[in-house]
């Protein structure tokens, strides 16, 4: 395994500390493994926390700051954060507003963030989740019942994240990130596996002419296995599966997401080819993103979000965002 | 070779276009293959270009925009750029006022860089140069006299567009690039090779236990093959030759750089060891970025750079930038 790690078992903690020194504009807290904005809310803003597993840098944690999240809660690699961490997150972030749960659809997730959700309420604490299940792949997987939850993740992250700047109340803000979610679609495609630090070896065997169609953000199997192709058939299995899920036509924000070990060279190649392929397919695509937001620690790879827009989605992606991840207009 | 391309010999042209609908805020040649800015300088503004072979993005055509260059010229894969297409970026972007070329060390970047300002200075353009020679790994090398210019040039050119923003002459320019790109220090680690497209198979072959140590952002040679150390081993290593090479106490602005193949979880973990070695050796960090800037196609591995900075330097620095890869206060 050819990874910068000091112990394999401490990758997380040695990551936190990393993230400490590289982003003195967050505050972390390294007992509860929680990111936090080190400006906090006012009063009356609605409180806004995500989290997972780790190894999908920048998300969660890069995505912390003004008119995203206030705080992300980060597990093990690949592994959920405990009902623990995401209740000490809830708890700190509250104004009395209420808190938004951004969770994606993984089963461990899911039950962490709901455990902690009922503890916060118990504490006097509103919390309204939303679950992210974008991944138009395969309907039920490893660790997944139902769709898995990518890109659409980091969208909804952004265009939430400015909601609750802007003062949306906990039902508006709910109403808002479940349109959102529900018009996202994604499909990943991944060239080599990705080495978990702590099994030292490559999740998965894929032969040198094949790829992996589908494939989900831990190394989880997708459609299918199948030979390996260039750009421009990549490009148009992806569009098309996204394109067969259902209504793509019209306004768009699209995420191409390298996978951790693909260069932007060929994310930017690749995106060549699927702009065209999503205007054939009605895509009007108002704002786009390539490069690595949603990861899966070293696989080569890419992974395509298209999450349906209209004029409140829009307004709100545009608005500023200072993150280590994503920052505009401030 | 398991890449997103078509044509392996086509791998810049269909980049370019990927570029375009990547970055329709940009404006692409895509027959001089140059980057321009779409919103021209002012009149009375110096021009800065630079450029290189591809494959280190987001350098260069990433950092073209506001508060950064106005033109960016690709060479081929790990090519120069001829001077054609360097005295069409100058053409174009010249108000008047001059035009500064950021060079990195390379043979022949600095011969054909060289050509173009000769030709453009027939044509009445007042053309200065400044070259990047920051790797403190080897004197000599594959492609270069001298040093090899690495990460300080991404870092210049932050700064020296933001003058040129201000409204700095041509002179002044001049001498603060010589001064930023002379106190800036680079060194970079290997763990594995990049592939070229044209190629299609890996530059050189690093076993499995060994890494890199030195190594140029086309995989040149380095210092020498040392066994696979852990994060904290090579950040000391890293930050050691660098602090060996000369005075680099006081302020200063840091860049951890991945080479493509490596991802943010593992940059961050390493920067979390470089950090309280800096410190150490008496670098106060006053600006940090990590993530990949300076890339060397799919090779996994990290580059350092420390350049010293001074309150001009780092106001520069602060000023609104808007790229595609490098963005804030606008």
């Amino acid at each position: 395994m050819k990874k910068f790690v000091n112990d394999p078992g401490e990758v997380l903690a040695d990551a936190l500390t990393g993230m400490a020194a590289a982003y003195p504009e967050l505050r972390i807290d390294m007992v509860d493994r929680v990111i936090y904005r080190a400006d906090p809310g006012r009063a009356g803003k609605v409180g806004v926390v995500s989290g997972g597993g780790s190894g999908h840098e920048p998300l969660h944690g890069g995505f912390v700051g003004r008119g995203m999240l206030d705080a992300a809660c980060a597990g093990e690699v690949f592994t959920s954060p405990t009902p623990d961490q995401v209740l000490a997150a809830t708890q700190t972030v509250d104004t009395g507003a209420g808190v938004l749960h951004i969770v994606k659809n993984y089963t461990g997730d899911v039950l962490n963030f709901e455990m902690a959700a009922e503890l916060a309420a118990a504490d006097g604490i509103r919390v309204a989740s939303v679950v992210v299940a974008d991944d138009v792949a395969v309907e039920d997987s490893t660790w997944t019942a139902g769709r898995r939850g990518v890109g659409t993740t980091m969208i909804l992250e952004k265009i939430v994240g400015a909601a609750a700047e802007e003062g949306y109340d906990l039902d508006a803000l709910l109403a808002l990130a479940q349109r959102v979610s529900g018009g996202g679609r994604s499909i990943g495609v991944a060239l080599t596996s990705c080495t978990v630090p702590a099994a030292g070896k490559p999740t998965f065997e894929l032969p040198d002419d094949e790829m992996e169609f589908g494939v989900g953000i831990h190394g989880e199997p997708g459609r299918h296995r199948v030979p390996l192709a260039n750009a421009h058939e990549i490009a148009t299995s992806m569009v098309e599966a996204i394109r067969a899920d259902g209504d793509i036509t019209g306004p768009a924000i699209v995420l191409l997401s390298g996978l951790g070990g693909t260069p932007l060279i060929e994310l930017l190649l690749l995106y060549g080819e699927i702009a065209p392929l999503l205007a054939e397919a009605g895509v009007e695509v108002s704002r786009r993103l390539v490069g690595d937001y949603v990861t899966s620690l070293d696989m080569a790879g890419a992974s395509l979000t298209v999450v349906r827009a209209d004029e409140e989605s829009l307004r709100l992606w545009d608005a500023p965002v200072v993150t280590p991840g994503l920052r505009w207009g401030a």
